[in-house]
Order: structure tokens, then sequence, then C-alpha cells
């Protein structure tokens, strides 16, 4: 077996996608990071999770969930590795993705869980990167 | 001093073929790891070992390690960083990558070891890539 | 909104680069990691630390800095993720980018801390990228 050749711009233009849309996402800058989806892009978090849809429903999910951490100041940081791409027939890419969180609290060392994998389906042209859908399983739940 | 350009297309078909096929190793489709081997490939996973050579040996290879895991079910994640290329004058090319081990187990947290430095020698042509051989490093062991 | 397209030759340049870079700085080659800097680069390891500037220079603070490690043989590898670049009006281009120091030492299992972003910016011509400033902020300091 050899892996199909990927395009070569494909491959980058989704790194930098991610890059950018992860730190959107890490700096808690939610509008910047729902408007990478599909204007009826569903994003879910957690496999039991309802999805949130559209960018509005995914901005509200992000705020609700981030309430947690009220009081409790802390810095997530999302890492991606392993981006398999898989070109569909629809025109659309599916590309599967290792994710670890680093989790970080003043004075403190990282935390690293849980270990995922994101499920996404892209929607590429000229212009750029969006995405379709998202989910994350997780690999604690086996 | 400058490193000296990689050819983008190079770099990222490296970068792919790695993504698949350690999502290849971490999903226990073994043969389909093996078959990113040239038919002679050789795969030595730690200094002390001795390397499995070609792709049954290194299905035998991997069904023996992972009888280690019977009774103890585990999500192993292969993480790599930092793939270094250097093409060789006999056209293959030296591939110098940091990983990291993680290892999750049901309800628990990720455990991330160990530190790795794979040394691989890839064979790249218009079909693809193949892997002629690889060896794997261990940090804590100096 | 969809990321700006990024030149995919000045992406996988820019990660190749890094890849080369981060292992010499590992592998204890510090005049070859000084040497991945402009003649008057500036290299400030954390934001209340004075930056060396210079190649010389830079590579004395590396001495300096390793020196507490006399005695106490340990082995970092520093890794890179998301990797997002902005190209700038002046023909430079920032970097900003993610980072996870790993520290190993004998026999012992991986340490991973502090958990950093690297704001770089770059310098890149045909002959390759080099590094006119890097200012690297912690974040467990907020």
């Amino acid at each position: 077996m050899t892996t199909a050749p990927v395009r070569t711009d494909l491959y980058a233009q989704v790194q930098h996608f991610y890059a950018h849309q992860m730190q959107a996402l890490d700096g808690g800058r939610f509008e910047e990071y729902a408007a990478t989806f599909t204007p009826d892009g569903s994003f879910q978090h957690s496999p039991g999770a309802e999805p949130a849809v559209g960018r509005a429903g995914i901005v509200h999910e992000l705020v609700e969930f981030h309430k947690r951490f009220e009081g409790d100041p802390v810095q997530r940081r999302h890492w991606f590795n392993h981006i398999a791409l898989e070109p569909q027939p629809d025109g659309s890419v599916r590309s599967t993705v290792y994710a670890l969180v680093v989790t970080v609290r003043p004075g403190g060392k990282p935390e690293i869980a849980p270990s995922c994998v994101v499920h996404d389906v892209l929607e590429v042209d000229g212009e750029g990167v969006l995405l379709r859908s998202r989910l994350v399983t997780h690999d604690q739940m086996f």
C-alpha cells in the first residue's frame, strides 16, 4: 500500500486553517471560531452531546461550556497531530486528526487530557477552507 | 545557516504518509502499517530489539508485541513532531522525527511516554512514499 | 471568515525550518541554532528575560542557560504545533506557534512543561528562512 498522494496545496491549506482556527478557539474568540464553519455547519464536541448547529448555535455552545471555568482562570491549548485527509466523491474532504487538550492554570504545570480524535468534513475552494461538520470522540471512552 | 529549501510537495507527502501510517498502526491495522514499508523494509522499534524484516515479519512483530496488552484494553496514539528531511545521494530521503506515545485506558487519563526519535529512510516516487527502514531510539536511555 | 490561503511553499518551508532548528537546539548544537537567526536577530526565551541579540549573544545565552543542567543529564525536546502565519507589509512573516517542552532524565518518564507560545518574525526569501526575532510567552504566567 502507498497512501494516495495528497494535493500539496490542499494539505498546507488545511494545516494552516487548523492553526488559525484553534488559536481562535483557545484565545476565546468564539465568533471567529464559529465563522470557520459553513453557515449550516455542525459541531459536536463529544459523542454524547447534542451537536450545535449554525454559527450562532456554536458560539452559544462555547459560551455555555466555558461558564464552568468562571472563577477558575485557565488557559487551554488544543494540540493536533497526524492530519489524514480523504477526498470524498461530493468534493468535500474528510479529515481525521489526533487531538490532545493542554490545560494550564496560573503557576501550575500543564495537564494533558483528554486524548481525542477529531472527525471533520471540510469544504475547500479557492477562497479557503470551511468546516461542514466536526465530531470529537474521546479515547478514554471505550 | 539557512536550512536548504525542501521540495514543497515532498514535505506534504511525507507528513500525509505519516498521518495515515500511524493512524493505521494505532487502529490495529497492522497489515496496512506493514504495507507502508518496502517489501524488504526493516522495522526496529527499540535499539536493543532485533529488527523485523519484510512485511510479514513486521506484522508478526506487531502481533507479538500487542499480546502484552491482552486483557488490558488500551488505546495508543503515536504523536510525531518536527519532521526533518535530508535527501540522500541515492535518491532516498532520511527523515528524523520526534515521537511521543500517548496511552489511554478506559476512564483514565493519557499517559505520555516514552519520548522517542524516529529515524526513517524513505523511498519517494510519483506513486507515493514507502519506508525502507525505521529505527526508533528512546530518550530515557542515555 | 475563511483564513486567507497561505502560500503553500512558504508553509512547508517554515515547518521544515522549525524541524531542523529545534532539532539543532535540542541536540545542543547552539551555533547551528543561532545561525537560524539574522545577524542582528533577537531571542527572548521568556518575557522577563533580557533578549539575547546577535548570533554570538544567542550562543552565549544558551551556554549560560544550560549550565543549570551540569551534573543533571537531561534530554529536552521542544514540540511545536499550530503554526499560524501572517505576512507583514514589510515582507516579513509573523509566526505564532504553540510549544511544549518535553524533558527526559535517564530512566525517567517525560515531564511535559511548560506550555508556551512562540512569537516569531521570519525573513523568507528564495534562499530559505531566517529568524529576525523570537519571543516566548509562558502559559502559566497569567
